[in-house]
């Protein structure tokens, strides 16, 4: 027959074993309570599960491709520990109510398990701050260098982005947090469940409000998709700047042996290989969110088969931002920081125009005619080839009679200090910024 | 000169001249009082700012192409009204702090103007309901005919769909509602300002923590696209219900004239044109998540030009969003449903062999063993061209003993009361979801 | 080590040993008849890799994960064969220009592949076009019935979507045709090598022309993702009217026993499951194009490490498409048509009504207005519940002096002959279409 | 009334108006032949297109908002200049063969002109190419120096991306070079048509087969959003290496004026704002193309009012790629290479390895053991401080005795001139690259 196996599932939904036992479980247990299930039965079945569940937990359970899914297999895999009873597990439950359920009980520790990776990189992102507080560096717009910046400001602009993104995966951890079971295969139960029954043993908050909803509700996967996805984007900026940082132009960063790759023949090169590896990964995570909304897209109500396209895309992405962001973690670890390097590139050029500027305005000068001095100094000190270090303080009062010996006082130390107020790259106030976030990962 | 007009934004973001003048208003209103800028400095400025606010108001705003953008309109039109003194409202501030500032008040309002748009199709969904609520029809799965539902009850399920959108449009205004103002340029700024009292100018409940995120944060961008990618999804399945109502073939519902259009040359015809535009209109707010999803990958620190292409895509989100939500309040509103077509489609078939399942369950047949009585049971009614209210009990009890009388009383009443449990299709229940739903619609 | 195997790819690049295999067994023989590799050495080596090669295709391979990729498990596995020879058969060859020359090779196959896939298909269209000739069926505009038209020009809409697919996949063949091998790992390579041999042994039309776009192209892989899309765009189409019409309300088709599934309780019915996962499936072939595009955004030259994502989601799309193809033709072959309900479905309404419009304009009317005098008479027919046939020429006359009799001998048949142009629904054109089309899938 | 104007498209379809008039122009010549029209009636409908064509091109025309779009807008102005004969114009064709007709024209015009940008862009390359065809760069892998290289070499492979850009154009005119006119609403049209006729009017080079694919394909604007992505993407590795190259720290190359935006206070700064625009840019061309794939997307045959969403964003991609198009022609042509930059990029560190291994290979050592020699050697220059060049013979022969004098001709010079295959990057075989490719652009 063509076509065959193009239904089945087994082979990646077989990774939903705990849950739709787990699910299967608190279901008996409130069949029972409810005595809709005789005791017996009801320990005769989750007796069989957990059996059930060791088997597979030890690799051990006989998967039959043709029972197409994980559900088939563990019901008909139970009818073979004991015998008929297990027809009586699916009573006033419907595979439409169960399979949501499973994927919820999934999303929910696969958020966990996300928000503990992201509090594993946000802590090693604060620990290189803490170990170069004191390094400087250029700040950039456009790629070009602009103002000098700490090291360490720079590292905790990553740190709120991923405060961001813990926010968004913690809501997304509210909205699948409602148990679907009881919804039957769309119009509900005629059965006396105790629904809120099963959503304690389960760990769920709430039980859902409509049947109909609740079968052909995916929202949560999407949830878990687009929380990911801003994420992988965030990523996907450390990476570049790994990239960048590790170049030969850029010489800021040494890549750990581990998180490496060397050349087969330049003993001295340093592949960024993980950066950027997370960086390309990036795609899969964005592809699998367009093209769920894709399959979203159009639906009637309730459960349609395309639904099934809910599981690999989800896969794919837990994995994928699960072992980015350990890559990432180790890599930040094991990286190197040329602090020399980055105070060389801070020292060039002109980077303290804008402090020359703020200076002029300090004294009475309108902000835009402040530029314009601050302009002509420059332009005159490159046609000359100076610093702004090497001027005078006469060849400073040419372009400004505001310009007093103070001026000559302005360089990175002072140029960080002033940006003292909250969110600025001051020693103090980023030093409190790094107390202040490592309270948040504890 | 090839490009000319490449890097120029002015004709689509003049759109924020409201966010744009409230943040200068803000900004110099402080620096007066943190005494960075003289009190009668000061009210030129606003005042001049008022003028220019009303100029482009009332449409008589000279705006210049070669300005390039809405901050360059405002402040050249400035000079022209009060002078040099236009050259100070600048000071402390950079047009990275700026920009961004704009743009999450302008996220800001359009979040209200969404959820006030959501609540109003929330509540024609709501009158529908109301209106129909003793309309029975086919519940579906695989769009096939499954179990009896309420019309209202199917209508709740887009409710709940809703309630969601507004939590994630109202999660989303959480995080847009950061005030970056004093990040200055990329490292924060060396002025005594007091960035709080901006953010208490401007209704933002907190300021941001790192000026190099401040400037190159756009994830505010991306959750009102996601937001709006999620409620397109629901909306596009409602319109996609519409559809086929409409058709011939189902004739569940009649569209309004003014929500369809009639062929130009058969009258009895009505298109769902309404429901098609915003069906396929989930398309393009994918299409701008996914783009500006791209535009940020990959991206250093901090500010960027790409970081321009924020506007248009947004925009082109927040109209299609507010027009199809408007345009669906109309349909919605006058949307006739035909409760005859329906409850005749939920008379055919055999709907109810679900119900009778239960029932053998209830007399204590195991579930699967219950389905199997059942389909035979049905093979024989279809064979025989009899509906199951036309069975005797006699035929009935030739497929299992546990038959008795009250079988024959098992109908459409029947199977929508028994489903009573939270989130069932039972009149009671739905009226009292009803009565739930128009509380959070007030 | 944190991020262990983050770099691997063996799990999934092994797909790729026969491209491998006959890449390096093409690369040594040139070697050899260039007397750069001696011919013994070469024979050795060329030995050893079928000796792999029949260990790979018997499963009695030693894959090793810590050799992360196919191209170092089978280098490995010849020195253990070997020995030291095998260490000269990566000579003037780079690892970038090597796993180039196999995803080129694969994506050529695999275009074969799926142009036999989509053959297959057309023949099943063409082999129901055939069967169903005589045929009618309402045709829809906004699924709303519009004209009568055969259900054979119906289904020979999508062989026509079909000729373009095959286009595409046709012309994505002559720009993966391309040779890269030579390329070095970047700079083109100092000896004296045959490209072109190397070109003809492995069935390449041409070889590369710019050594370090060859390493870094991948827009091949793009190419075949896109002709996919496209693909599953008419798929998915095709997959609405599946389902569509084997809903009760339409009644048009009764799936195959093979490519449905029951409901476990309603033997009757035959959800569509084969139809709903093809239509859901475009949503991942969408996200991997998405993806990978992604991925080579704002990438610079030549190769980087974020192309290993080339392959997983390339891979995904090949066998999505493949799957649903095969699945889909099955689908075709095994579906029955039900005349009597889509000829029932025609003769309602006024599908005619355009068909009297042209009437009057034949007879010298402009077409605006023969269009209000039709309007006007399906208004009065509408009224007296009467179609288009029950009403007499009197009647016809009092909205238009310009009918007679003849009028009263548009009919369906009339109706379908008269649209005889080329692509119209004329029986006479829809066989000789037909004939056409059975040619182009000899 | 709630929703009005949802369905309006007159703001953006206006831009079709040369197409639509064309059209109509044609399409009643064709009518006029044929004689379904009389000769005077088609003149005075031609004479009055004409006369609407003047005043749109004029920006004298009286739009109308609430006739919706460009054809209704066309036609009613048409009976205001020539009275009811414009009733006439509308026979024997329908709106759903009309609009795409319209669009197929726009459509292969918009190809023609890309095609033109690129070539544009690609005679700016070659400008630099080869005014630059002496300069020496390191290129790259992993952003990582790897082997030398000329930089017209590698601008050469930009070249290269845009021919199959060229060709990928090219075949979506193939495909879209099809006449639909005459398809009617769906089924084809009952008057004694010339399709061939309109064809040829209208430089179509075949007429459509289907009636009922040609009024529902909208495959060609998926081919032109396509064909644009994978440009874009091209262009934003082009955009990529320009930011790279312009920062301090690469310091290869210095934007001109025209093509970058100085800082207000720095002067030497010169952000590359063209580039990072047209990198961000390929967002939403990508996101163009995801959206109308959504719309797509599971709908049945044939019009649907969803297609109406075909038009904004094709103009969107056909504007942001012209528009990037001439931007970065522009900024190439525009641009300073600094060849003593790149050229002591080059000479630093070990980029000459791999013509040292290739050497040892030369003189029979196996290629894996010739990289272990190499790999020593380094590591004993890089810890003695030393390039290759300071090494004696007697250094190289400690590591292998293979090695002679000539191993100290190795450089620059030799290692490019080595590299001589077809692909390769010796200058002689750039400077044949350059010339074939000058003539592919004449």
């Amino acid at each position: 027959m063509r076509g065959k196996g193009y239904t089945t599932s087994i082979s990646y939904d077989r990774r939903l074993y705990k849950e739709d036992i787990a699910g299967s479980v608190a279901h008996v247990k409130m069949l029972a309570s409810q005595g809709i299930l005789s005791s017996s039965d009801a320990e005769k079945i989750v007796s069989g599960l957990e059996v059930i569940f060791r088997e597979i937990a030890e690799e051990l359970f006989p998967w039959k491709e043709e029972l197409e899914d994980i559900h088939m297999n563990v019901e008909a895999r139970l009818h073979e520990i004991i015998g008929s009873v297990a027809g009586r597990m699916h009573t006033a439950r419907s595979r439409n109510d169960q399979v949501t359920t499973d994927l919820r009980l999934y999303v929910k520790s696969s958020i966990d398990a996300t928000l503990m990776g992201i509090i594993d990189l946000q802590r090693a992102i604060l620990g290189q701050a803490e170990k170069n507080i004191s390094v400087v560096m250029p700040g950039y717009t456009h790629l070009q260098r602009a103002q000098p910046v700490l090291l360490a400001h720079h590292l905790l602009a990553y740190f709120e982005m991923m405060e961001r993104d813990k926010h968004r995966f913690q809501e997304a951890f509210t909205r699948v947090d409602v148990m679907p079971l009881g919804s039957g295969a769309l119009a509900g139960s005629p059965y006396p469940l105790d629904r809120n029954f099963v959503a304690r043993e389960l760990g769920f908050s709430r039980i859902s409000s409509n049947s109909m909803d609740a079968v052909s509700d995916r929202d949560f996967v999407l949830d878990y998709m687009y929380a990911s996805a801003v994420l992988m984007t965030h990523l996907s900026r450390l990476a570049e700047e790994m990239v960048l940082w590790s170049s030969e132009e850029f010489g800021f960063v040494r890549m750990g042996d581990d998180h490496s790759t060397g050349s087969s023949i330049m003993p001295q090169k340093r592949n960024p290989d993980f950066a950027e590896l997370g960086r390309g990964r990036s795609g899969r995570v964005y592809g699998n969110l367009v093209g769920f909304l894709t399959t979203l897209k159009g639906l009637p109500l309730t459960y349609n088969r395309d639904l099934q396209e809910d599981k690999e895309s989800l896969f794919d992405s837990v994995d994928t931002v699960q072992s980015t962001l350990e890559a990432f973690t180790g890599m930040l670890e094991d990286v190197w920081f040329d602090s020399d390097r980055m105070l060389e590139a801070t020292d060039k050029g002109f980077m303290l125009a804008t402090d020359l500027a703020d200076y002029l305005v300090g004294r009475g000068l309108p902000f835009r005619e402040s530029y314009d001095v601050v302009k002509a100094l420059t332009t005159y000190a490159q046609t000359a080839n100076k610093s702004f270090k090497q001027l005078s303080l006469a060849e400073y009062q040419q372009f400004s009679s505001l310009f007093e010996s103070e001026v000559l006082k302005i360089d990175l130390k002072s140029s960080l200090m002033a940006r003292s107020l909250p969110g600025g790259t001051a020693p103090s106030k980023v030093k409190s910024e790094l107390r202040r976030a490592r309270k948040k990962c504890m």
